[in-house]
């Protein structure tokens, strides 16, 4: 019984059958008609334009993001925590050609404006000092918590009030939006972000993220870095054809709920003591021993250690009833 | 009726059912068990041990082996239509940090051993100018033909000889094994070259490169690049399992004879004075008026221009034998 | 009797006052007073309002100036033997981060509009090409010819209309400037020329070049990049004097002229059937066999082989009257 | 009365007198008499073979050092107040090709075994994550503290046994060695250090760094890298022969014993309550309220604030003995 991450879970129906009906011959790379409908479909869901390419992971679509935002001489202001830090590997360095990263703290990797204004001031304003550029958050975050509309907006309103950039990592977009029933354009370019790396693949895609410039100027440079850095497919229908069968029907709003609503379960049966973060979308953190950590995998579940003494378990949108149900259980019982 | 690339055909039957089989739970990136067993697969089809990543295009391929054979200030050598140097804007560039392509000639995109030498005997032998670190040849080539093992060995001699990187383009290497009727070893290892790019989407893969290392100590820093750029996708298996089911029972090797031979069928209707290039694999150039080809297109023949008063036909594994039969008489009767 | 290159001539006495001169403590970097007054000094020398960036080599100043121009996915257009494509160790491309160099051909190192527009055209407009994002030429060129305002205004103007930066490689500026008897604005800005690499150090300075932007706010990011390369000398004042105090009292000319001046008295012992190419600044290249060229070596003559049958020999504005006399007369006697 | 660095101090007449008797015609780039005499000058120093270049900023040297033993995707483990974090607007990551710096704590930064050892165990040993490649300290310190042989080679044993490069800024390395009295070598290759910026600027010339290699065989492509930034001076000979003329008679020494000493009698000044940090360098960091600083500066002393209360004094070999006296009495006076 998996329960160590949704970026293993299976393909959804709706993604897979996708792929079988975009496999007729059509145009190579973006010039086939379901890449074409994407720039569309995105613009309807989050009732502006914007310029959509798909690619193939999440650590494309950040470092793309990041090039787009922040010179190879500026900097990027991120959780200590986030994603593009410390599990990617410098995608965003390679792809900025080696802008830095400045890290800041906040409980559950989230940013306070008041934390990020004050990473920005520890930057002295002159050539020997790489200037703050761009702003990157994660929502939901590495520890399965979301930012409001509310508190996006705060921090875009910084980014405008000092001309940084504004990135959102949205490997669990999909569950932040569930989470709080918004509008995903309250989450995005109302509250002042300029580019989302809306995630699919967690969310029962094969392997289809799609990176969105809420400021479409900034796609036509990322179009060549995209074809630079090897990631504009050949056959790329095969990607547009699972995002956009992901949004019909708002089956990515369905998965999400569904991984989320596993993990509410999941928090229930852990109570708040065990409980290291609030559980609001499909990640939960558990205070567990040694001696509890390797009981719960005796029972057949597998999870990651997050470090000493903490277990984490993430749900997806095809976690089975029953094992939700048998690890609540085995949490309950600890 | 289209034939304007390879890139864009059907994914065959068995790279599909791969994609359905894959579709369970599995441990993410490449720790699945389709990927485990790849380099397995790849070492039993060459014969002797490989290192295998599964990459999702050409273009992300190339830039790894070279990156993985030349320095960010060294050269490396290809022919003047290289797909490495004509079409993939710029990826040796970004992955190999700013080496420089050097560029030869040859007739139909072949490169000799003279040529190469001749190339590498412009650069002076100081710190001035970027030193020659690898050859780079494709094959089946940019024009549709052939280097044969002896031919390929023989660059492979000049390589070890100047302490060359040899690469491998194989975008198309089905297409020549196919039509050389040789073992993978004597085009690849056995001639010298240490990094291959073997493709599968041009034959009937939804998007599934294998880079293989024919040094495998040379994939300890790629499996970083790969990570690094954003390739190492978390639902790997996916890719591994289009690989895998593709050599099983040589569907790779039947797939490029079909591309080949339809395109040998082409190639007997146009006849010798119209052929700009021999026909060796799945390629043809024809020569046309801008009347026929005007002509031919009105007719719901979809191809490329390939210059003035040239037209590029590619083959795939799924042409359809009535539009070939329907081609091969147009081409005929003009 | 040294004729290989200008770039290891003495420093004239100007340059070694100014340097002593600056002996004094001052602020760090450029913030002293000799680094204040350069964009003053060059805008009247240019006669239009510039900033102006020490720097200590041409290589430095020509990567900085290409980085500006172009993007890490673009290609700069520049002669088959221009300095920064045969002997800069790829500098362009590491400053650019990857940009690639298309490469064209003009008797004398010199390119023509329509080989220019001819090198642009080979380039599709689309994702798969880098595109062409600047000119670069070379005043005086390689060979020691001159562009004339006319030439480069004609250049300046494809420029515009093609949206390209243009970058004017001047290490041998002044000798360009002294041979024709313009305006320095002539040759540049008036011409549409964005950026200069205004050399010093092959004219009679220790080490000091001046990159000139035109268009000032390309100064900006450059002044970051500057630093980034390692370029920003903590007592950048000895560089700012040596420039300084070259162009006081137009010293930067009068030493240029005297470089001219010898080469033309070496053209003159030469003669019409000698010569490779015209000499129009100071360098001439003479046709000599190779016991011709023991011969000369032989009497005590340094200088450069240039191909097979071909010597380069560079004056420089300390050339001793003495040594020309002497060469000239071999080169007579030849 | 100037004491905000070092860096902005006059050359020495030892310095200034090499370069008039450099002013002679020779050889370009390294290869003249000055340059080709470095590699045993500075083995003779470190008595072990080494590969010494000449550079014209500490940065450059430092990148270049860095670029030597840390991959692209790997990490360099520095602290945080480390001068290649704080202080080079990235040239690091821009040499390295985007390598990540790994930041670590200490007081007077000063880095112990157990922090580096806890940093590199802080990334886990996958292709997810930038693994620790080398180890970056400076001696004497950003806050003017020094690390003893023993200290160093506790380092470098760490190093030995985790297979990280050891790389030593030492901008103020004669500081270090006339404070220690201990030979070069037992601050650097026998306490297995790898590659040293050895600053001759700060402490006296006028533009001149020495990156010396330990492992000689790292400089062969240093010196590609090193071109292909700009950093190959045309007349290289200016650099080597100040280098040169600082090492004979031990004029490095005598020049940083000069400024450690002002420095002496400043702390003593100061006194024990008023010291941030102990002064074992050139480096003097003082208490002050702002009134303090202001009256300080009312009565002409320059100098730099470090944070809120901070004043930094620095020395250098021609702080004049009144100046000093001077600042010395008004401190205690405060």
């Amino acid at each position: 019984m998996r329960f160590f991450s949704d970026n293993a879970a299976r393909a959804c129906p709706e993604a897979l059958a996708a792929i079988s009906d975009a496999n007729r011959l059509d145009t190579a790379y973006d010039g086939d008609a379901w890449s074409q409908r994407l720039d569309g479909a995105l613009s309807a869901l989050f009732e502006t334009e914007v310029a959509a390419l798909w690619v193939s992971t999440g650590t494309a679509a950040n470092g793309l993001a990041l090039a787009a935002l922040c010179p190879p001489h500026g900097a990027v202001l991120c959780h200590r925590d986030a994603h593009i830090q410390v599990d990617e590997c410098g995608a965003p360095e390679f792809y900025t050609h080696g802008a830095k990263l400045l890290l800041g703290d906040g409980a559950g990797a989230k940013l306070a404006p008041a934390t990020v204004a004050a990473l920005a001031a520890t930057i002295r304003d002159d050539v020997h000092q790489m200037q703050p550029a761009a702003l990157s958050i994660t929502n939901a975050t590495e520890y399965g918590l979301v930012y409001t509309p509310e508190e996006t907006a705060a921090l875009g309103e910084l980014c405008r009030a000092r001309g940084l950039g504004f990135h959102l990592d949205g490997a669990r977009f999909a569950n932040a939006v569930a989470r709080l029933g918004c509008a995903p354009a309250d989450l995005t370019w109302r509250a002042g972000v300029d580019a989302l790396s809306f995630g699919f693949t967690k969310n029962g895609g094969l392997s289809a993220e799609c990176l969105v410039f809420f400021r479409p100027e900034l796609a036509a440079a990322t179009r060549y870095r995209r074809k630079r850095a090897g990631h504009l497919l050949s056959k790329g229908r095969y990607l547009a054809a699972q995002i956009l069968a992901m949004l019909e029907g708002d089956v990515w709003l369905r998965n999400a709920r569904a991984a989320n609503q596993a993990a509410t379960r999941l928090a229930e049966a852990a109570g708040g003591d065990r409980l290291i973060h609030a559980v609001e979308a499909n990640e939960i953190f558990v205070r567990v021993t040694v001696e509890e950590a390797a009981a719960l995998r005796a029972r057949g579940f597998d999870f990651y250690d997050w470090g000493l003494g903490e277990a984490r378990f993430v749900t997806s949108w095809d976690s089975a009833g029953a094992d939700v149900d048998a690890l609540a259980a085995a949490i309950r019982a600890l």
